[in-house]
């Protein structure tokens, strides 16, 4: 499974690409920045993140975008450009027919790290360790869009083994039913 | 001067397009809703409200879209959605080299009623007596678009007004320093 994270935004949109299935070992196959100057017209800079946003989709063609869900608690005006950069994100996304997953910052540093609440330097260090690379990704952001990449390739099979679970004992009883009518 | 006005929302985003200069009688030339289903996918409904955008863009022709700005005080989730089709809505028309421009709700109300808090009620009975209409165009998302529109073209003259009175004095100055070097 090859994953596109987006951490959105509209002066630095962090995006990592990374391949490979939950238990083995993962592959970082591309990691960036799409940054539009802050002084530019909010429609201009919108027109800006999509084109590099494409540019990503085609050069990489991911299976899915996992964009970081927003939350609009922290600081007005971040929260806007934040809601405008992931609307685009997930508008490139769905317009060529690919899933769009959601993770919050708290789902993602959990699963990279262990704890909701971890730092962002701790995110970048287990990012380094997981993608075995010789230093953190920077800026932030850009570490940030690989740990939601991890986050999805970690999160997708656990949703699996839980269907598949709950198929197997619905089985198991359709199983148990047909063995007590057969008596 | 045809504005197409944009009252921006995920579930109801009201269009609306009106065509005159300030001090004219103005003409409604469309209204409309763009919908997309509550329960449906984000991504998906953002791909709906292109589509929708696009639509009244290739059938209107407008030369500038205004959009109204928002803002997060409301409710959390209501304003996400706003702020998603508004980028969208920014996104199509700077995409074909439109300008966009923003206005505040207050300053539509204030615009087309006299007062910036004026209700829903008011801003639709003050749209239909401006554009000549029947009855107020239902739902107030499409009055809102209309009203968005009506603003735009009468606060442009306002601003090229004040841009040319700047312009004549500056060239009052310049004519009156050459007179001062000619003596």
């Amino acid at each position: 499974m090859r994953v596109l994270g987006v951490d959105p935004g509209l002066t630095r949109l962090g995006v990592g690409v990374v391949e490979g299935v939950a238990g083995r070992p993962l592959t970082m196959v591309g990691v960036g920045v799409v940054r539009t100057p802050a002084d530019a017209d909010t429609a201009l800079r919108l027109v800006a993140v999509e084109r590099g946003i494409e540019e990503w989709l085609d050069a990489h063609r991911p299976d899915v975008v996992a964009v970081e869900r927003v939350f609009s608690q922290h600081n007005v005006r971040t929260v806007m450009g934040t809601a405008q950069a992931s609307a685009v994100a997930m508008l490139c996304a769905a317009r060529r027919g690919l899933p769009v997953v959601l993770h919050t910052p708290s789902e993602v540093k959990a699963a990279v790290t262990g704890s909701g609440r971890a730092d962002k330097a701790q995110v970048g260090a287990m990012v380094t360790r997981l993608l075995r690379l010789d230093a953190p990704p920077k800026p932030a952001d850009a570490a940030d869009a690989l740990a939601l990449a991890i986050c999805h390739i970690w999160r997708a099979p656990a949703t699996n083994r839980l269907q598949q679970a709950v198929a197997a004992q619905v089985a198991a009883q359709v199983a148990a039913q047909r063995a007590g009518k057969g008596r």
